[in-house]
């Protein structure tokens, strides 16, 4: 919709021309939140299952108690904004990138892994009056009512299990409670979906050490991701694990045919057995941005250029975004804004039902469209959700009843026995 | 000595008072610190290699910012009591209690140690205007400097190494600085020196895998230290490492012949080869206190009735502390003292000569005596060691420079290339 300002002097003015700046643009959403979206996030739990901001946690003077601006920093997750968004936690994310299988790359990722691991802990220890560490589906609601966001700790890529399983058992003494086995390239425990269209399978879905990891992580009560992993792993997961399972963070294939994205049909499974999808927001996932090889291997050289994307500067991330806004001009590609991420999520609630449907946004792995650039624009997508006619009890599931619910079944159906032994 | 207090009024006299009810027992050391002692100590680097207390930071509502006292909960070692003992800091155990050497056992070993290292970095990262991580030798100055205290890691038993050695690369990238090999009992990696009388061999010394460890521990620059293996261990070790190594918690077995102790050709090999002893003030190490195998069996059993010695309420504590002095009456229990202490440390200086000494007092580990309960005690050494003729350089050395010394020399021996790829 169109935004039409009523110029007024002084402070308000300002204001106002900021709001029209950002909010302008067709497609970019909501440009006020009624106080109805505003009392139902303020009554529900409202979690994100996909938060990469651990992967910030060790960059030189960034503070997650500190104010950053996507602009500014790229970063789209810190408590300030958190507060502002109306996020009462999620899922922070070990993440490992793919590298070597051999011996040298499984003992690099182990170490990468464990230290992950260990960063979101002492942020945690760090904030204790901000944020506060979740394992069980009350414990969301609890630190809510306490004043903090929740820190439920995910696991994105088993790579640093690829050395030694076992540890798995570490991982979950220390919080974690739900794990995705691949990232865009295969590995050791299951075949990828890739970044585009499907690679071919290696181990024809998940490999014996995949179906074990699966065994081991119903046994404790982790949640199972698909999200990242090929069809084929989709089908076997949801056979194979005696609890409901997740997609953390995806989208839509029957809205745009994209190997990170789910077709319809397994989406109904995937709700028929209690699981659950949480939406991505990463544009290249949301729609055809015309992005080729070409554009992607020279985007890949601009970053390489300053050493990689996680630890540029300020002044260096702004001459990267120069370079990619031109790369983006000279190769015509088209931006998703935020009518296309609530395109994905509204197509996705009417397929698996809104008891099966919640956020993962990729905040600070990718994800954020225009209009949508960090978690501060929340709201906006419960707006647009009372806007297309969902009512409180359905957006409060979507914002995160329904990951809560999720968190309770797969511990219910977990080997006490197991869980006790584990947590000794 | 004997304290004859000149009775004042008002303050003073409550104040002198309390200082005799405290020291008026002979053998509980000096009663009044003097300028030049308390001058010494704020010029040093004052740091203890051997600190327990990371086993009580998952006591609940133990907290390291809080003053606690001995006589309550048993513990030694806080900030506050840092500060008022002038203690800059010093290496903080990773210790694993020995338990059973098999697959199961060593999975949980391996799990207690990744988690008590993850609780010190926690520790430090909620306590971060107060205490710092220090890996090298100029870090202690530096952060002494800063007005906080630092938190160098070591492991206590490389039992949680058992199931993979290779994890050694992680605990330096977290930090680790320091290793010993055993604790009260045998190994995979080496024999201990046992609990009074040194038992027989398993290894002859050390295993293959301990030969293999202190290989890599030379490669990384860990220093090695021996406290609590076998006199085998120690020769091996000294005749193996390419690198000085550091006794950090023992005594004398010249003064007392317990094989926690070290005789006085070792210590004088020790010396010859760079390395640096620390004193221990475990009480049972010191002196003959005549406790029998009954006598253990029965302590054991009084601690086993509250569920161990860790986790004992204040008011258990006290309970506890009642049958333990009643047993000690029983057995004609002897009581290591402060004198006792010195005893040790002034032989060992003697026979090192002062560049190979310091302390590591074993605190919240089973160490402190009569007159030296905790570490607000520290001045009285320093006090001590000048009455007994040391100078300002020497007492400096044995408060803490030496073992910057020994962290400079280990690490300057070790492999760059290496360390580079471990720190990656």
């Amino acid at each position: 919709m169109k935004f039409h300002p009523t110029f007024k002097t002084g402070a308000m003015a300002t204001a106002l021309l900021l709001a029209f700046a950002t909010t302008v643009q067709a497609g970019t959403g909501p440009t006020t939140i009624s106080e109805r979206a505003r009392a139902i996030q303020a009554k529900a739990i409202n979690l994100d299952t996909h938060l990469d901001t651990p992967a910030l946690f060790s960059r030189p003077g960034w503070k997650i108690s500190d104010r950053h601006s996507f602009e500014q920093d790229g970063s789209q997750i810190d408590y300030p904004r958190m507060v502002e968004g109306g996020l009462d936690g999620g899922f922070w994310v070990v993440f490992t990138s793919q590298g070597e299988r051999d011996a040298q790359g499984d003992l690099k990722a182990r170490d990468a892994g464990l230290k992950r691991l260990s960063e979101i802990r002492e942020m945690v220890a760090a904030n204790a009056d901000k944020f506060e560490l979740a394992t069980t589906a009350d414990d969301a609601a609890r630190i809510k009512a306490a004043g903090k966001k929740s820190v439920y700790i995910s696991m994105e890529n088993a790579y640093p299990l690829e050395h030694d399983p076992s540890l798995l058992s570490f991982y979950y003494k220390q919080g974690l409670r739900m794990i995705s086995l691949a990232h865009i390239s295969h590995n050791d425990f299951a075949d990828s979906a890739g970044m585009g269209v499907a690679p071919e399978g290696e181990h024809g879905g998940l490999s014996d050490k995949g179906k074990a990891m699966i065994a081991e992580a119903n046994r404790l009560g982790i949640i199972l991701d698909q999200s990242h992993a090929s069809n084929t792993v989709f089908d076997q997961m949801l056979a194979l694990s005696k609890a409901p399972i997740i997609l953390s963070h995806s989208g839509a294939y029957d809205v745009f045919a994209h190997s990170r994205n789910i077709d319809d049909a397994r989406i109904r499974a995937l709700a028929s057995k209690g699981g659950v999808i949480q939406v991505n927001s990463l544009g290249g996932y949301l729609i055809d941005t015309g992005a080729t090889p070409e554009y992607r291997e020279e985007m890949r050289k601009v970053y390489a250029a300053f050493g990689g994307q996680r630890r540029l500067s300020d002044a260096e991330r702004a001459q990267a975004k120069a370079k990619i806004a031109e790369l983006d001009r000279k190769h015509g590609i088209r931006t998703a804004d935020f009518d296309d991420y609530m395109r994905h999520l509204l197509h996705i609630i009417e397929v698996a039902g809104w008891e099966h449907v919640g956020l993962g946004a990729d905040w600070d792995g990718g994800g954020g469209v225009e209009g949508y650039e960090d978690i501060t624009a929340l709201p906006k997508v419960v707006q647009a959700l009372l806007d297309a006619g969902y009512d409180e009890r359905q957006i409060g599931g979507i914002l995160g009843g329904n990951t809560v619910r999720l968190i309770r079944e797969v511990q219910a159906l977990a080997d006490p026995e197991a869980v006790k032994a584990a947590l000794e």
